[in-house]
């Protein structure tokens, strides 16, 4: 047991082959004795406590059960925990909430077990986890390196195997900083996929709650369990939450020119960087290089900017009332706000107007951004001698995600030169989460997920991650084709075009038969159901809901799109053709699908008349 | 000529029947000299200027041509106008453009005819009219009553009749107040559907460009000209512009409650707002009464709030160089400016965030909001002796519209009990400005389009509203039914649920059979295109393109949606039937459609065997 990692497929693989709740947890308080870091925690749950609420669930099911039965997790200490004060790190501040926040009800109703509050830079102002009147947690893999923040202590939870996930924050990169730090996976939803209800607010208008995890599934299951619309929280929005999905076949990827990048003097990590990119490309990616100077522009303005008064508004009464109360640090970083009127705010708010629209046109035909999660590595002694400088740096390619409502991935990738750990991020548009983890599970799977490598300090073997379940997600349709509309046929990209993704290859119930049609290119088939048919190849794409009327307007007379029955006794939408037009058509439905008939059709016997 | 009407459809059967522009124009400059009023421009453009651009332009077309061509038109003076200078009322702070417009640009290549730049409240800062160093342009209707501002000018230009239609632009409600106190349409589009560009901003997160005329056509003929989505400006958003269409069937309007509505003790506009919901009830509109505390309370934060620090970016130049450049009262308003600092405007943000989720569940289901326009009249002599007050009130319905994106537009009614003119406003969520201003051309047209009462002071005998054009919009497809789902048929909500509208009764190209399908309730025809075949009923269906997969998903098999050829050799999409399904099925093709075998099915004569 004391052995046993914590990632959920052991885990529930452990489950099922009979190891109790009351076990993990047990393992877990012996580990973080073990560990004997004072700095992760601010508040560590009686274990007694734990125990019983790990004896309170209901019996374990391998499926259908529970999605995080008897998953250990952890909290950053801004975020409600019902029966536990919430600090933000600064105890003047604070207070007993009476409910659990809206995503950590939602986790501990899933099973899961809050293990406790771990400690952040104060407000959760800050990317180094030092600025903290509590001692800081050790980075995991070399305690001369800043552990990151400012979610510190979840980031360095998960790194040392004491929880499976844990919840951090992200308004700067506080959810992606420390990730790269410790060699983990920091998952940053779209603003709104998850609750800010019960969250002290750093930047109301910027934050997120962002997940931790050893594996971008892991981080997944985490967030598909936190995510949900929030009436009662402003900013909350009905985002779509589809499965993991890299995209498919060839995809772009924006990422800054070599002029654009900036590793302030850290050739090992530019050249860590440039190693994940090949390693994107050899997975079908194309490079796009961007000038990421609006970028950089964008994140000088949260950096330089009026969204500190943000900031402002949570802290003015302790500022009044006990500036001592704060880490100095935090006290100069937000005192800079008394130094902003109303006119600067909206000042700055149409130059961020004007940068995105900048930015726009560079995203669009993308599928996602690549970017260094950090420029490079900041020691303790570096921030002893500068708190703010090196601060600053590590949020270099974090501070403008959420100005520009980007969702994003850090993901471990292969150590650097010098055996630190590597890290990218995968930034997309707002909803397209699933295309960023996506990417970052083949990544991160391909990069080896073995030990001290990829799973924090743990040197856990983690399993490869499964693939993603070829199935159309809620707000998509599978869609049948037949014909010129297959991988690598001529009208292909009528798919791609509209965000589709290639789901299965299968065949139709033995019902159909299938006719070469006259005219083309591009040459196509027409299907038609018959009681006496054949089963015919067909491929099931993903095409989302709300662009099935473009895909449509595409399909021309005499085809149209019904309902087909599959062999496996299912029904999917797809490609049908009208009967008029078959008469006189080749039937080819004896060659078993189209491209079957194509290989005929251009081997040298189908040139004889 | 000179008492020509100058709504577009008088004016295109004029240019029909041979009348020249330069006989157009010149009546309208003889109307402005004969009305002599000082305050309506501010710059006239000369005559003969206009008269060589008449000349200058291509040769009529009835149908298909410019779809402005000699329209005259005049311009607020806080839009640019190459060759003119633009003041915003403002002497000191005038430039010369070097370009139109965006908006202007479109028009006037439209074939429009810009006659001059109209006085305004200086810096669009006011509702009233009178904020200007120039003498304010009288009420059209009454000379003791505020015009109306801030587009005071552009207003009183079209109720004068002294052009078809006017720009003005909207703010916190100066696009639909003067409308109101004029006697005229007001349509204050959606944000971002006009673009910003060339126009000196108020409230940049706030303004629009609208558009005044006499009818609700002649306004939308210019918005679809006008409307574009402009790369370079911010806030220019890619937002459908469909035909005006009033709500089809029953439809769902939210009025304020009786004790939340606000008239100042003015109970003759409590009648005349009653009476416009009475005439709303007769045309279909179920009224939903609101309580309307947040909607003031959103007006209220920009009344007080810090959103005056966007007008005191766009003048603090002259307020630190010649802060008597600037009319007393506007200086005194935009000076509050310089108490709001960067945490107030955060914290009036994250207000109106919550307010926004306060008043999300009060819209949904409603298909548009009606409020009076304005809470009652206002006088100079009031204004005279309270520049701010009255000036407040007026917005009392306006100014929490731009705050919310919600579009509007401001629709003459009967006159009031004391034969002042009567207005109502209607709103609907950003997006929607077809539904709103469909239902204002139905009231419009049915509260009488005659001298006097609708059509500013002009007394023109108006033409009714002629019937939207009955088209798919670009962001729609066109879907033939042929079953049940056709008007009053089973699953006709299936089409309605999803936001489409009917467009036509129409019968396919003579090619197809139609068969009663087994199964049912609800029963249902299949469509099977055929060699030998008849034309068959059909109704044609506008379904937006982005709910065209939710249609989709409700077709079950053996039903599918191809091409069908209508009988006037034009192509829609709509529904199939695959062919298996129809072996041994009735054929009711010589019924001419489901109506007609419905019809026999249900007399007495089918129930005999």
């Amino acid at each position: 047991m004391p052995d046993l990692p914590l990632n959920l497929a052991s885990l529930r693989a452990a489950y099922a082959a009979g190891v109790s709740p009351a076990e993990v947890v047990a393992a877990v308080y012996r580990r973080i004795e073990a560990l004997g870091d004072p700095g992760i925690f601010i508040h560590l749950r009686p274990e007694a406590e734990l125990l019983a609420e790990a004896a309170a669930l209901p019996p374990f099911q391998a499926a259908g059960g529970l999605p995080l039965w008897g998953v250990p997790f952890a909290i950053k200490d801004n975020i409600d925990l019902a029966g536990a004060p919430t600090t933000a790190a600064c105890p003047a501040y604070a207070y007993e909430p009476a409910a659990d926040a809206f995503c950590v009800a939602r986790l501990r109703r899933a099973g899961a077990l809050a293990i406790g509050k771990t400690n952040l830079d104060q407000f959760a102002t800050g990317l180094v986890g030092v600025r903290s009147p509590f001692p800081p947690p050790l980075n995991a893999l070399d305690p001369a390196m800043a552990p990151g923040g400012s979610s510190s202590g979840s980031a360095v939870a998960v790194a040392q195997g004491l929880v499976t996930f844990a919840l951090g924050t992200d308004t700067a990169g506080s959810g992606r900083v420390p990730a790269a730090l410790n060699n983990i996976v920091g998952l940053k939803p779209s603003l709104g996929l998850i609750s800010n209800g019960g969250v002290v607010p750093a930047c109301r208008s910027l934050d997120t709650v962002s997940l931790f995890a050893l594996t971008v599934e892991d981080a997944w299951r985490a967030l598909a369990v936190a995510a949900g619309y929030d009436p009662a929280d402003p900013w909350s929005r009905r985002l779509p939450l589809r499965g993991p999905a890299a995209p498919a076949g060839r995809f772009r990827v924006g990422v800054p020119a070599p002029a654009s990048r900036r590793f302030f003097g850290d050739a090992v990590q530019a050249g860590s960087f440039a190693a994940g990119l090949e390693r994107i490309a050899a997975l079908g990616g194309e490079l796009v290089e961007l000038d990421f100077e609006p970028f950089y522009e964008v994140a000088a303005l949260l950096y330089d900017g009026p969204w500190v008064a943000e900031r402002y508004t949570v802290v003015e009464p302790l500022l009044q009332s006990d500036p001592e109360a704060l880490h100095p640090v935090t006290r100069q970083v937000i005192a800079k706000a008394e130094g902003f009127s109303a006119a600067d705010t909206f000042r700055a708010s149409y130059r961020l107007a004007g940068l995105k629209r900048r930015i726009e046109p560079l995203l669009d035909g993308l599928d996602l951004l690549c970017v260094p999660t950090i420029p490079g590595f900041c020691s303790l002694a570096e921030l002893a001698a500068d708190p703010i400088g090196p601060n600053s740096r590590l949020g270099t390619y974090t501070n403008f995600v959420n100005l520009l409502d980007l969702c994003g991935i850090a993901v471990p990738i292969a150590p650097r030169a010098d055996g630190r750990p590597g890290s990218l991020t995968l930034l997309a548009r707002a909803g397209r989460d699933h295309l960023a983890a996506g990417l970052a599970a083949r990544l991160h799977a391909e990069a080896g997920v073995t030990a001290g490598v990829t799973g924090g300090a743990t040197g856990w073997p983690l399993s490869p991650a499964e693939p993603p379940a070829a199935v159309a997600a809620e707000d998509e349709i599978a869609l049948a084709v037949v014909g010129a509309h297959m991988t690598g046929l001529p009208l292909n990209g009528d798919l791609t075009r509209l965000g589709a993704r290639f789901l299965s290859r299968t065949r139709t119930a033995p019902c159909y038969r299938l006719y070469a049609l006259p005219g083309g290119p591009p040459f196509k088939p027409g299907l038609v159901r018959s009681e006496q048919g054949g089963a015919i190849e067909i491929e099931v794409w993903a095409l989302p809901e709300s662009a099935f009327g473009a895909f449509m307007r595409t399909v021309p007379q005499p085809l149209g799109i019904g309902t087909l029955s599959l062999e496996d006794g299912s029904q999917v939408k797809g490609f049908l053709c009208e009967p008029v037009a078959v008469e006189g058509a080749r039937d080819i439905t004896g060659f078993g699908g189209w491209r079957a008939y194509l290989a005929e059709a251009a081997s040298p016997a189908a040139a004889a008349p």
